[in-house]
């Protein structure tokens, strides 16, 4: 039988996925779950997204310009311009889904044995694009003591070796939460222009930013225009993660041209999803203004709640809609699994992601589990009610 | 500034896109270019499809399993047993386009530095996806004067080494037209079982085959459950390109379940497009029958015109729709230009796709053009009028 890739034994299976058979197995039993593990909310998508798709007129559904179609493009710029980034239709491409555009960036600055660091914890799938294009991730530790803020500039600078290519965040954070500040992001591009690296951020969130606190995009940084990388998606903002809308932005044209190329070798981004995406744009700011203040009330309800148990630790965060709790528990993964296996009150549970997968090191993430506030309040409250009393429960190993 | 990848740098623009300035160009000074040069078909999209895109009911346009939905994997099963290729749900796993399961495929058997070897000409993006996987085309040429037909088995076998992974072939071919016999098929399968290879069939004009001949899969091949990695797409089958819907499809359950990683990674494949992949799948078989007698009459036109012209040979493709000519000139990428700049009738030109591109080795199709019979029959027969003249007119190098 031929052998398999060393590269596809290598890429991670995620600790979420594991547990998704003992979720399937507590349904199967008739016990409810509310899935606090993954970033998919229940949010609608805008009415103009999904009419402007029924009402496209479509003979024959052909391929679009490999860089997006070029209304979409226009369209996207000018999103972004009345966001304060200053960006032409030339600065952006349109890829399927953010996690292609990380594999356009990865691929277009980087090469087998190059390395990326990247503050942990972090997004899971960085792992598997890195494996992909055959990239090292070298970790930086963020603490949840200080609420995942970005790690002394020190720690990065001691990480960079002649292998380093770039450093990559996340604004703000998958799976923290963390909205970092403009003083952060400017700590970091002294840093890239000090040792001539790439500055990608990863930026998907940045409409979910809470408590009146402004969002600053790596694009609006001076300096940066050879330097910055900016990765965004349509799935988070317009609540419509099926479609598969993403966007590279860069004003380095050396940059855009590389990735058109691995543009043009698939073809097209999805058409359907373009349609809808380009309806979404007019998608009006109360939208974003009712999205947000029903975030706010989940985050108080979620993290509040879960700081009234005795013996968590979760700091409230001012962006996207997740939380990473500590755990009075040994091992969150274990705690996961009790969860779905053994546990119900009124024959309900929760499915929660152990924070390991979301760490280069899995060990610093033991005791944590990120938990994602997109389910409706009453529902959150329930699933407060529920992990206090699991964790009062829970006959496994208890710190 | 910092550097971009040696990958990146390495990624090929094809020689087509090098024309698209000098169409652009041809058009804004009034010409008509009739466009041969790309595989986007004019046939309408299944009403089926489009329809079952409309009528969806969605209110939040979420994620799909990273498989893709199940309902469309079970119809696409279905699709398969009715084409005598017997395979289950879980042999099979819904990609963004073909493109993304040709690199799942690259990714999970090879890691940089293996080899594929591909008969040439081949499908151009093949290279841009070997670049990015760090993996090395080794061609084996085949000839014009036998139609493409496989070269001798003992070609292959010289090229084989201890870093050789998988054979590749595209069937019917991408650019040749050429359907393989199952004898052919039979001849590579001794081969990869003798050395333990996989062999990738890239099958996505399956249902483009012509005067009576029937397509065999390698998925019917006797022995080669752990061996056969079949690509499969419904841009071509349902003239939609624009969806991004492809397939990887083995029996090999280490391949697919590292596949399903590398699936994982990237979420999901487009909602709508599975939408319209799902409707499209209830297509009639007359819709294909119409299609193919329209295919036969425009490649009849376009190949017996062809070869009508002094000097043009141009094999008899019975598959897909695409011929590869070889013109009494002595520089088609030149050639193709001039159309496009010097050239016209009556005010119209022709677009077409010099063959170096298709070559790993390019000078072997310095004489050659891919010609896709995708626009309808008086069209194709005013482009066989064009070229016949334009060849008479060229003032460059003729042979």
């Amino acid at each position: 039988m031929p052998r398999i890739s060393t590269k596809g034994m290598a890429m991670p299976e995620s600790p979420i996925r594991k547990l998704v058979p003992f979720a399937e197995a507590a349904e199967q039993e008739g016990r409810k779950v509310y899935y606090l593990n993954i970033g998919q909310p229940d949010i609608h998508t805008p009415q103009g997204a999904l009419d402007a798709v029924k009402n496209a007129e479509i003979d024959t559904l052909a391929y679009s310009h490999s860089a997006g179609n070029e209304s979409l493009r226009n369209g996207l710029a000018h999103y972004y311009r009345s966001h304060q980034i200053d960006v032409t239709t030339g600065d952006l491409l349109v890829t399927t889904g953010g996690s292609e555009a990380l594999t356009f960036a990865f691929g277009s600055i980087m090469d087998a044995g190059d390395e990326i660091i990247i503050p942990e914890p972090f997004y899971a799938n960085y792992n598997g694009f890195a494996i992909q294009t055959g990239v090292k991730v070298v970790p930086v530790e963020a603490t949840i003591h200080n609420g995942f803020a970005l790690p002394p500039i020190e720690d990065f600078e001691k990480h960079i070796t002649d292998k380093t290519k770039a450093i990559l965040i996340c604004n703000p954070g998958n799976p923290t939460g963390y909205l970092y500040s403009e003083e952060e992001l400017q700590q970091l591009a002294k840093l890239v222009l000090k040792y001539d690296l790439f500055l990608i951020a990863d930026e998907v969130y940045r409409e979910f930013v809470y408590d009146g606190v402004k969002h600053h995009s790596i694009m609006t940084l001076p300096d940066l225009e050879q330097h910055a990388i900016m990765i965004d998606s349509v799935s988070k903002r317009y609540s419509m993660c099926g479609a598969r809308i993403g966007m590279l932005v860069s004003r380095n044209q050396n940059v855009m041209r590389t990735a058109l190329k691995f543009a043009q070798a698939r073809l097209s981004p999805p058409t359907y999803a373009q349609i809808a995406t380009e309806g979404a744009l007019d998608t009006p700011e109360s939208y974003f203004t009712e999205v947000n203040d029903e975030y706010v009330k989940r985050r108080d309800i979620l993290v509040d709640g879960l700081n009234s148990i005795d013996g968590v630790f979760c700091p409230k965060p001012q962006g996207a809609f997740y939380c990473v709790a500590q755990l009075p528990v040994d091992d969150a993964d274990r705690f996961a699994q009790w969860l779905l296996q053994s546990f119900e009150h009124n024959n309900e549970t929760v499915m929660i992601a152990p924070a390991s997968g979301f760490y280069a090191k899995p060990s610093l993430g033991k005791r944590q589990a990120r938990l994602a506030y997109v389910l409706n309040q009453e529902s959150l409250q329930k699933c407060v009610e529920l992990m206090r009393r699991a964790l009062a429960e829970y006959p496994g190993g208890h710190i």
